[in-house]
């Protein structure tokens, strides 16, 4: 089921980067398990009236430029929108149980997306694989040597932002020209525009969850998008 | 006030590595009077009997391998502290002063310790600088953003964990051999004793805080130990 939206050419491809979270693996799922039982745990001490979800949002949204991407800048968000909607009556045990949220989402086991090891091992041969990612250092380094994917990646690079200046820092540093890089993402605004804006290649496979802050209203960038990654060694030529 | 403890030869040094927290800019003095504010603010909700310091360093050191060093990790290791000390009584109003805390320090301007900028701008001209710093993404790349020192140095790395590997990985990186890389920091632990293992100088630059957990108990190796950073271009000829 490969649909290829544009026919770019592929074939001066050198190396290849690959997005983590909902790209090899879970992860926005564990947000939104997490964002239920945030909305469950403090509407019992909610006024009438307040919308918990719009709350958690704008705190999360508000603490970004602070606390950046990932599970302990969420689950501090949780644990402040929680006293802010609660107006200072949320119970300790509650919060207890957010911060405990916040534990299991750091400690548990990463879940690979259908095909991973199959489409890395195959492309593996052909190509220079990196991986690159954002988020938290200690937690994204766990979910990268408990997955049993690393092998696959000559380079491993946890960024604070997905910006065309670090995507630029990164091929200086592995030694690619943009035009023989191809990043392979779930996120048009992080994993495909600000490659396609150096003069790299991009290849967008969605996932079925989009964090909100991760949406792109519209753009004219031509890339490449795949239904899954299943089609990708095909897409380079040894499928 | 140069006091050179041992007389290592420092004359074919190319590269100076320089670690962040405590010794270009005050880091732990913020922690410290953060538990300070922590003990205050829980000793009303805890029940007698209870050791608050020893609670709140036993729930750090629990969450350090899921959670790492950084100001995300301590303050939710203060929210979670503050639940278990007192059994589960403490206020939400407390718990949101305690996320507070955790957004002062993030937010809060960089303190530069005395001398730092002459002593770069005396070294920088003869030697390649780098940072290396341990510690959250975010907030690490914000305090060096806002130092004003970033200049001076023609790499950064956070890393997770300042052991041999890690600093072999970026003596690579920046292609130097270890006998003529020197890393300079405040904590034997972290900045001296893994940069002695791989064949590299260590200048030691004591701060008068040392969190518990970088102490060592002793140690055998030869290194430089200076009463202050000043007499760093110096012992680098550069003074």
């Amino acid at each position: 089921m490969t649909r290829a939206s544009t026919a770019r050419d592929l074939t001066d491809i050198e190396v290849i980067g690959f997005d983590a979270d909902d790209t090899l693996w879970v992860s926005e799922d564990t947000f939104h398990s997490a964002e239920q039982r945030f909305f469950e745990l403090l509407e019992p001490h909610t006024p009438d009236g307040i919308d918990l979800r719009a709350a958690l949002t704008a705190t999360e949204r508000a603490n970004l430029p602070i606390s950046g991407y990932g599970v302990k800048a969420f689950t501090l968000s949780m644990v402040q929108a929680a006293v802010t909607v609660s107006d200072g009556r949320v119970p300790a045990d509650v919060i207890g149980e957010l911060v405990g949220i916040g534990h299991s989402m750091l400690t548990g086991p990463v879940q690979l997306l259908p095909h991973v090891p199959e489409v890395l091992a195959a492309v593996g041969p052909s190509y220079r694989l990196v991986l690159i990612t954002k988020g938290d250092l200690v937690h994204q380094t766990r979910k990268i040597t408990t997955s049993g994917l690393e092998h696959h990646f000559e380079h491993v690079e946890v960024v604070l932002e997905k910006d065309p200046e670090t995507y630029g820092r990164i091929l200086r540093h592995i030694d690619v020209a943009p035009e023989r890089f191809c990043m392979v993402g779930n996120s048009v605004r992080s994993d495909i525009l600000p490659v396609i804006e150096l003069g790299a290649h991009g290849v967008h496979v969605p996932y079925h969850l989009t964090w909100e802050h991760e949406l792109v209203e519209q753009h004219e960038e031509e890339f490449v998008e795949l239904d899954s990654l299943a089609g990708l060694p095909q897409l380079f030529g040894g499928g």
